[in-house]
């Protein structure tokens, strides 16, 4: 297990060597838990000329390290209890014989960085960029692997809740019971603050939820996902309440629907990621819901539920295999509420089936 | 209520102004929501010369400002769909006339601090440094409202689950548990990760919940605390498991007790950090747990659960009144477990009672 690890840091190193710096600093944590496994909140990763450091803040008691590391990685401790981290890996850098560090400037602090030049003045401290998070993009099978598991527990969790009875609780209870459920289920948690939306808050994208009860004729919009060894996956549904759903809810639920699977739809190896945003966004711009949509309408996933590539108007690059990504046009109108439809799929070539759904719970209209 | 918000912006710009900057630029949500009341995700705070200027990112739809929010505020709302705020806020400085803005260094990535520079090369780039953590450390009645509220609900929460079953119980599940208490008695929700640990895990900070059942005979160590309106608590207790406790589990706790207990009688008007510290640190330094103590035996609380002051050996400072603070020493020993105590109190002169004690849950040794 741990040479996974020991070849993504070797890949960094390459990519490092090719930009004329022998030492790297990793800080963001999602990055240091990619190229180290598991570490300790606050530790950064030293990739030196000759070993790497997971320098470790000193942990208040107990083991300094829960969870997974790779045992390959030296463990330095900090010997001062106030140390920052990135300070004595500067420190480490220069000791070791470097005269450069690329760092992430994306993560540290303008006063970190300025902390470690102090301690380090000869170091010249060059930007890492993205480099990591580029690295992340594409998935091995053993990481679509958690993500297809952290996508069978949201599936469980939904389907639990589709079960009970809805009228008359609040969005912050049916919140609360969905992330329960996750954990139930073998979740390590949420994989991002659960949103549970009803009536006219319903269709909004990252909605907190309130105190508003659900009541009959309601749309309802959850949107959950689970946290499975890092992995986060993603899923969206809306449903109607009690009754029949009114015809502007067929009719809003069936134009949504038609621009997730436009999306869905689009995701092939090579295909640029504006133009999957556009298959799904042209639907709802020509429907005239243009204007109060999402700058995005997916994104990937995977130890962050925010990574790239983000599918976006804008956006540069094209679909590579084994990128998860979420689809997830939505509308909201506002005072009357809408539809959010969002999945986690694993691109995959044609030859191999196309697209892989990971969250698989129906995308039929439900009346709940 | 939107004068309180006034008075501090206020405040702020006469420091800024006391250190020749006529511009600032908040960007750290805490220090935010403490000037500008309720705040979008990633809004930052512009003090202007002539006005003060809210800058949100474009929220994906809906709202852009969910909750409270300062009237006398102009919202600026950024038209790019991917615009940074903080480049904006360099943009709009500018334009004002502004020649220097003064910014959290310590919250402001090195690649957002090179995105203003390069938006506005002219405009000097000061340091704010922590002026609205230190405005922030004194709590006026309102905010120590809040905090008491939080206080009320955690104590409630933390009593129901005393009443249940606990044997047989994951650590988990128990902390789940207590959340959705939190949130049943009016918490918009846990003021951190609540923390349960059962048997040799007992006695530590920050231990991430796990599987570990509770068996007989275990401590059983929880911290949780909720977050009311923004203002977060905390509680720590340590109880033990069936039967009656062991002659070490006595012992143990005893000692632990004392040293808290003399933690929170140095809480007097001008005490200094560091003395607070010692009164608790030096009965568990006495009796051999020196070596794997924390750094610090408490802290302060506000609008962020870990904020100014630090109770820690090298802190400097002194205490005022109405400072909320948390004193919690803890011994943990390696595979046995231990023993924490854990409360938040505020400052008050001897003349008003001394120390408000807020989560007022029995600190008795009870066998559950």
């Amino acid at each position: 297990m741990s040479e996974v690890y020991t070849v993504r840091r070797a890949l960094l190193r390459d990519r490092c060597a090719a930009v004329g710096s022998a030492a790297a600093m990793v800080s963001r944590p999602a990055n240091v838990r990619y190229l180290a496994g598991g570490a300790p909140p606050g530790a950064v990763l030293l990739l030196g000329p000759d070993e790497d450091v997971l320098v470790c803040p000193r942990a208040p008691t107990g083991d300094p390290v829960q969870g997974r590391t790779d045992d390959e990685l030296r463990l330095a401790l900090l010997p001062a209890t106030d140390g920052d981290p990135v300070v004595a890996a500067a420190d480490l850098a220069t000791s070791s014989g470097a005269e450069s560090l690329a760092v992430e400037e994306h993560d540290l602090t303008v006063a970190r960085h300025r902390a470690m030049h102090a301690v380090a003045p000869r170091l010249r401290l060059a930007d890492l960029g993205a480099t990591v998070e580029q690295l992340r993009v594409v998935k091995d099978e053993e990481e679509i692997a958690c993500l297809r598991i952290a996508a069978e527990i949201t599936d469980q969790a939904l389907g639990e809740l589709l079960e009970s009875i809805l009228v008359g609780r609040t969005e912050r209870h049916l919140a609360l019971e969905l992330e329960r459920r996750l954990v139930d289920h073998g979740a390590d948690g949420p994989a991002f603050s659960t949103s549970v939306a009803t009536g006219p808050n319903s269709g909004q994208g990252r909605h907190r939820p309130s105190d508003r009860r659900v009541e009959e004729g309601d749309f309802l919009s959850v949107c959950l996902g689970a946290n499975y060894r890092g992995y986060r996956c993603e899923i969206g549904r809306t449903f109607v309440i009690g009754t029949a759903p009114a015809a502007w809810q067929i009719d809003l639920y069936d134009l949504v629907f038609a621009a997730q699977r436009a999306g869905r739809e689009a995701l092939v190896p090579g295909a640029a990621y504006r133009d999957v945003d556009r298959a799904a966004r042209h639907l709802l711009d020509s429907a005239g819901h243009g204007d109060g949509l999402a700058p995005w309408t997916g994104h990937g996933v995977g130890l962050e539920i925010d990574e790239d590539p983000q599918l976006a108007p804008a956006a540069m690059g094209k679909l590579d295999a084994c990128v998860p990504v979420t689809v997830e046009p939505g509308v909201h109108l506002p005072g009357r509420g809408g539809v959010r439809i969002d999945d986690t799929l694993v691109v995959r070539p044609e030859a191999d089936g196309g697209p892989e759904l990971l969250t698989i719970t129906t995308k039929e209209l439900l009346a709940l």
